[in-house]
């Protein structure tokens, strides 16, 4: 059994983890970590544990988190490049689920986050955890850095066009739309019940910390200068992410040679669904799944793609993505404790 | 491995009976019928399922139920009554999810269902699938009623209290409350997102189905004419089944003793959640787990009891109970593939 | 035209008071304070008021409200009884939409609300603004004491049938439902998004301040002791309230009499709608009205009689109550302003 | 009082319609028709017009629109072309809500709609009915194609920009998301709570019908070939509508000048409002109030420009819309019974 750490439970990206790691036959989970809560039963916060999770949480000092063989960071950002030294000299792998290593370059990190890198020493060994374009250097890793919910919508939907050169990176469009979860479990006004229940807005568009995240993976797959312009809007739902993405084809290819591209890229993912040509995924077809579906389009045969995501924001938008990854690095079955059947309705 | 048929896989009982089942470990999908939907892959209709059930809608003439070891069906009133006699003359055991063998007063049930009892000679033998109430009698049936979704809370809520004499069991009163899919799948104006969103109300006040239902249920376990005053209402949410229930002490009983009657009652029920005396439960701590959860309050130390009771209308209020009395019936443990932890948030 | 300030304007019923005010025919926004928010135009933190208020909040100390001919507080508990002694002295007609003089009865007071009260030399004069039971003393005040919104609800409701004396005034109960906007605009996690939609669940059970409110109002209009069990619930949805009332009948009456003392009683009170006995009014119908809709229940004629209520809890019960007191305070037309129709779908 | 006829009252834009014009100081609600529910009292269908409207639906052969001075059509495609003519041979103005006279190619229309045009000697003189746009021509109109929701936040959000030649009007995407009210009042699995609560899609990618009226409306702007990719979604609430306009730049501009120019433009439409560069205007914002808030942004300076839209797709993409052109064509002033505030929260 793996022993499993998480630091900073409270939060929904923590009580998901919690959700799937509870059930992991090859998980253990043995701390969990809140300095507010400490000694507060876990299934007291989310009475959906009780009868699940026996733990309670524990103040940071009264638990040697040394002792896991993983600890998950499900924390605000800063956090884990803190501890993540300690940790990994212990031999203790680490899997974080916030941004501090997302991004390579610690200037663009620092700009974006406005706090400076602690751990910059780290940044390099880090590996970027979205196990469909970085699979081996994942089952090798020490340090995850795990995607945004954005960026994994993001990279999947452009990537094999991308690397197939057939689109003009330069002026790439993603239009998307997030569950209120995305924002946290913080008490703030603006996603009180009242002010984002029947109501759709846009936010961040003038520039989101997902923009740089996203473009400088997406340059790893093509020689053309990627220009994104990403904008992310909250919707009135629970859990849930779709992503409307825009590409201008280059080159001439029929709708079957693009639907081709996209189910030999994909046809060993098995938590990516490449839906048939003209399909419209939902976002509650993976409501509490670790499942991407897309779908594409080609409105009225022009040369604009349009590429159509949706997956769980909270699953393989965040925690379910971790524990791929922790599969991936315990040499276990990639799909391990996360074969959910979405809720629907 | 359990060869399961589905009559009817097209309501939301349907599509939760093929999630838990097609992840369940002793049962095998065998066939699904619907008139309309014949040749259709359900995975087409439930993009949830594509993955996890290969199977299509089959017309009822061509698939042959009797190769089945049960038969659950997820149909309108009338449907079972007319299919049962002869699947259970081939030794098929049969569950129906519908109201046809709930009453075992006939003329009660034509009454509330306008419709003639075609099997009447089946009536008596079939057994009420509430297990916490009923457990023996379900291991040893071949065909089950499984019961109503508000009906479960009501008599897990008042049956301690029946049976300990302690209340006056004239004047119950049921405030429930229920998530809109417990109207079914069906196109109707009343159930449209632009209808029932941001909106509350009552219904049927003045007479619905569940109460003969329940009442005739309670009756079983107290000398006292039961007398329920049942006020459903539509609550804009999925999911989630609420009740309120009230009921005046007779005796003098300290709150220590109440909570100790139901704990008792219930210590060995793992899908019935005492939670301790004065807590709030809420339908999302059940949210697609087989589970009710139920607490209790006396407001200002009077002699009004108040039992709060919470579900997943469409898991132990449906399809979960169903598989529930289907490992009983085969023996099985009793939460065999039904220890799914509710979504939250 | 009426010279109006508001204290306390960045709540719901402040942006509710500012709709209705900033299109009364006889009122003039003068002032609107706010303490963090000193300078922001008003239209700034609420866009729905752009090119209708002009107006910036104001410092309190920036601003001379004895200028105003009434004044508002839209107000957590206590603000009110701090600064309206000195508004009544310079001859400002005040209205309160906190609970800082609706208890007669100081200690009670102090002991559900938790402060003591700093101005109990005017509690005898201010006068309960329900204007259906209460319109003359309106007409006459200088200080009123808006309801609470559940308290409106069950007053409304249970008031016919206790002055008739048909009922059991010793065990009236109040099952009511809430929009989540009562809880107001702060930053709590209880009322976000991602905890309260697709939920429900009842909350203070034990003990809520509305009770004892609503007990002393009954009172007034019965001789028997009254006994009431108040469980009030969060609903998913953002405006509305549903009472579901229930009392045992002590005297032979009719539906037909029960219906025709509840059409007398209201027949003046245009913002009262009577609907046919067995309706089940929505709270929809109400949505952005000053309206509150009820309708009578007989359950399988027994001697329990439902009344069901609805009504927009920052209307009706709380914001246009108000400027309906504003209306007689001032001689004008009860309805001045108040003729909204409610915006459904 | 200009006499009003409803054709088609049942469904939403009907209601809104029913709210608007019983409201209004010039209008007197004469005659409404539904061929289904002759007899009933619109108000029993519709509770929120309780007390406000008297009138009860009628059989179409049972009233003589022809003694209105003006019929608004709220009925689906084709009915329109059907009653048109007759009425505005006896000096009947026509208002149609649907598509019957939007655009001016016989045959695209027939190509989109799938039935014969039955009117097609109308289409010449029919007026699109967008007041910001088209004031002049309104004015003088006798028949009116009320423009489709999606349509008007398109075109007013291009606009600006195609006619002062700033943008390349071959790629213009409109990433667009509307409520739930916008598939009309019609029984549809699709659109039940259960189906489209928290949830969201994309829907029609591949081609809809509200692509040709506006690319044909946009085309009259600019010499270059409009190409137009139209991409619609539901979101999970009631009312509102947001399109998300992106389009590239093709001269050197300010952020400074972008602004001003559609300030300029629109200073004198009372129901448009441009909001501060870079705002995020809300659909709530709008929510029933006859207007459309628009704000743009430059994501990282680049050449890329992205209009946000937001306005009630029942209000100033339907029903208001249309009361804006009556009051047009009767020399009212145009904002006469439209100053309703949105409602927020």
């Amino acid at each position: 059994m793996i022993k499993v750490g998480i630091v900073g439970g409270t939060g929904y990206t923590g009580v998901e983890l919690l959700r799937l790691l509870s059930a992991h036959p090859d998980a253990e989970l043995t701390a969990i970590t809140s300095r507010k809560e400490d000694g507060l039963p876990v299934a007291d916060m989310f009475p959906s544990l009780r009868g699940h999770v026996d733990l309670a949480f524990s103040a940071p000092d009264k638990v040697d988190l040394k002792q896991c063989d993983v600890v998950f960071f499900a924390t605000p950002h800063g956090v884990a490049m803190a501890q993540a030294p300690e940790l990994l000299a212990a031999g203790v792998k680490v899997i974080d689920l916030a941004a501090d290593f997302r991004l390579k370059d610690q200037a663009v990190f620092e700009k974006w986050y406005k706090i400076p890198h602690t751990a910059p020493e780290l940044i390099e060994q880090a590996v970027y955890g979205l196990p469909e374009l970085n699979r081996d250097a994942i089952k090798g890793a020490r340090l995850i850095a795990n995607p945004g919910c954005y960026p994994t919508t993001m990279q999947l939907g452009f990537y094999p066009l991308l690397k197939a050169g057939l689109i003009d990176a330069t002026h790439l469009i993603a239009d998307a739309k997030s569950g209120v979860s995305g924002a946290g479990r913080k008490a703030e006004i603006g996603t009180l019940f009242s002010e984002s229940s029947d109501n759709f807005k846009a936010y961040g568009v003038s520039g989101h910390r997902h923009t740089p995240e996203t473009s400088a993976q997406l340059q790893r797959f093509t020689d053309q200068k990627v220009g994104l312009t990403f904008t992310p809007h909250l919707v009135p739902m629970i859990r849930g992410m779709h992503a409307t993405l825009y590409a201008r084809l280059t080159k001439d290819v029929s709708n079957d040679d693009l639907q081709a591209l996209f189910e030999n890229q994909y046809k060993d993912d098995e938590f990516v669904d490449v839906m048939p040509f003209g399909s419209h995924p939902e976002t509650r077809s993976t409501r509490g799944a670790n499942m991407l579906r897309l779908a594409l389009h080609r409105p009225e045969g022009g040369d604009t793609i349009v590429i159509l995501v949706v997956q769980d924001n909270l699953v393989k938008g965040a925690a379910g993505q971790a524990v791929q990854c922790m599969n991936l690095m315990f040499g276990l079955p990639e799909g391990q404790g996360l074969k959910h059947i979405a809720l629907l309705p």
